[in-house]
């Protein structure tokens, strides 16, 4: 039976997780996989850590070195997350010949190609499925499931903790706040909730994916950013009326004109699969020229979740050994030729405040026909003192003209204010 | 560059999608797979068939002898459907050292043992993507995304006819006969659609699906089935009343009593995802101890999509040719061993139709009561003439004591009579 040693560094939530799979069904791979796989280092600081996942103090490392220096070490584990010391230890395990597990979503989506040339150089593998979408096989998929196609779109609700801030301002009526400190509480966002609530995490993960998808390298700078903190739970009751439900996509886009990436909140229809996924769940829908639609549901975090990831990575890498660096190394050509789009189409949801009188309709619908941009529905909302809520849904425009109306619109002097813009997708 | 010869056996509905895709994808799959694929062979009687989709005719055989001594042809895709010729002729191409790949669920279903061992003998590849759930990659996902888990359940919607018209039924109301000549008009079903709607595709599938989720080989003979046809549009009518969608579902369930695998109309709540997969799609839901749950979406039948699969098996085949049959070697291990629950627990929908007047309640409660049945849910539906519809929702019980209760119900002088009785899943 093929041995196979691995060493894991870190030994927070998801090295925990991975630890416990590996070890409690270390019989159970003999069987199903014909693999005797052995935890043969941990790389931790914390001893206390060890201990409490009854670790022999004889397999915890203190340095790196130590880890990578080990022949009985085949596969390095990388759970540690951010960008150092993550990305020294990676480069380390390569350099040494070590084929590399990584759940580190920031470290891949910012420094892939130099991990890729020293996997490639060394003939070793870089997996990396856990660093989207936790337990959700979204990157097998990509890389062996969908190769007969030509990927045209990738939608995706892929970062937990916005998507349960949005459910429970959705379902209970929450005001951002309220559901964010329910989050914290519950565990499911951090103390310091910007990477996710600003759509950072979901940039990383959007970058690795459209990637894949597209098979060109898609950097964190060419993915449009917004954040959820400025939705409030009058914007989600609006939509709500109108049949469509608010959550915070990843959305990329491969056309004739180019490449299209964005991060941001997005009214969809109810009807749309993605509308259902709520709480921590996450989903990625795929469009491919051969298989129309296809979507993926999942946990996107967690311990055992992204630990199956993990170790579905460390049995791939073993059972493939061929083929260690061959799944990604497409996904890094033609970046200098790789055409964005930045002046995005969509259409848009746009919430007013308007005085309440005849003729308001057509004094701003005048500006949105000037700057081409055609509305599909226009609501009133019930006000008071004189003032009226106006809910506008367009048809798909350019991104720049309706930025020019809404200038325009916000001037006009039947306009109290603008409150919100939020983009829509079918 | 590798070069890949594939032949490909049937020019159907299938075999010219995954034509189409081979040939067109040419020059893609150079560059994003670093393979160059041709066609070197198609079996087709039907010479009108190659030459409408525009292949030479110098490379239409005419017998499976020319196929298998083509040394140009490394894999050989089969996608002539049905047990034999199909049989033979995927036997000649394994004992002449070709791999093959296979839409064929029914050949799969029934001699996936011998096959295996053939493939196994000659150290050659057998790939069966396409025959469960069309372009949904879910037996790649079991294959190589879900190794860290003991899969606990696998609930699918395997089949798009059924699918189809029970959503028919369900969103217009339709009779099944209605929905049914709707579904053949439209080619979602056969003119003689048995196959289908008596939940025979569906059996193959999950026999397919469940071997590879279970690591232990499922027999057709395992699995109960029932079909869809006694359905009517009452039970769907009442079901909504009580917040439930009917889908025709392939269940497995991995416990420790057994594996239990069964086929039949299903009751589910309008929350599970499973119950917004509506016409044609397909849907498979896993659970898995690690990941937990886990929902596949998309097409599961059609040219394209099928052949999706087919080339994406193709593709994997040709990059990982150290690991042809590996796939699924486990899958055969232990069928003696295994045991199967047949006796399943299971909570149950009944429509009845019973006399107007005061204690029927107590009357029927009082037997369900005495065969350890527990009711979760009793509703009255407005009657006329002295008769009145009930709906009674069971809590688990298992199987046979409900036939009993049943039994004593039917002969209660206030039944009419017992006009359905369905399972219902959480």
């Amino acid at each position: 039976m093929k041995k196979v040693g691995v060493a894991i560094l870190g030994l927070g939530v998801v090295g925990g997780g991975t630890y416990k799979i590996l070890t409690e069904k270390k019989e159970y791979f003999k069987t199903t996989q014909g693999l005797d796989v052995t935890v043969e280092n941990v790389l931790e600081k914390n001893i206390d850590r060890a201990t409490a996942l009854g670790i022999d103090k004889s397999i915890v490392a203190t340095n790196i070195e130590e880890v990578v220096s080990n022949s009985n070490v085949d596969i390095v584990i990388e759970v540690i997350g951010g960008v150092e010391p993550a990305k020294t230890f990676v480069m380390k395990a390569l350099m040494s010949g070590k084929t590399v597990v990584t759940s580190n979503k920031e470290l891949f989506a910012k420094h892939w190609s130099e991990l890729e040339e020293e996997a490639k150089k060394m003939r070793v593998g870089l997996f990396f499925e856990a660093s989207c979408v936790g337990g959700v096989p979204i990157i097998r998929t990509l890389q062996e499931g969908m190769q007969a196609n030509k990927i045209l779109s990738i939608k995706g609700i892929i970062n937990g903790t916005t998507n349960y801030i949005l459910t429970k301002m959705s379902l209970e009526g929450s005001s951002y706040e309220e559901a964010l400190k329910e989050a914290q509480r519950l565990g499911y966002a951090e103390f310091n909730p910007t990477a996710d609530v600003e759509g950072f995490d979901a940039t990383y993960k959007l970058s690795i994916l459209s990637s894949l998808a597209f098979n060109a390298k898609v950097d964190i700078e060419n993915v449009y950013r917004e954040g959820i903190t400025s939705i409030t739970k009058e914007d989600i009751a609006c939509g709500k009326e109108l049949g469509y439900t608010l959550k915070l996509l990843g959305i990329g886009k491969n056309s004739e004109n180019g490449i299209e990436v964005r991060v941001h909140p997005t009214f969809i229809p109810n009807s749309n699969p993605l509308a259902t996924v709520n709480d921590s769940f996450n989903a990625v829908h795929l469009v491919g020229d051969s298989v129309g639609e296809i979507m993926l549901y999942g946990r996107g975090a967690g311990a055992l979740p992204t630990g199956s990831a993990i170790v579905s990575d460390v049995i791939f890498a073993a059972k493939h050994h061929e083929y260690y660096y061959a799944a990604f190394e497409n996904s890094s050509k033609g970046n200098k030729s790789t055409k964005f789009v930045s002046d995005f189409v969509s259409q848009y949801f746009i919430r007013m405040t308007v005085k309440d009188e005849a003729g308001v309709l057509s004094k701003y619908s005048g500006i949105f026909a000037k700057y081409n941009v055609s509305i599909k529905e226009a609501k009133q909302i019930a006000g008071v003192e004189g003032k009226v809520s106006t809910i506008i849904i367009t048809h798909a425009c350019k991104e720049s003209a309706l930025r020019k109306a809404i200038e325009k619109i916000e001037e006009l002097e039947i306009v109290y204010s603008v409150d919100s813009v939020i983009r829509l997708e079918d």
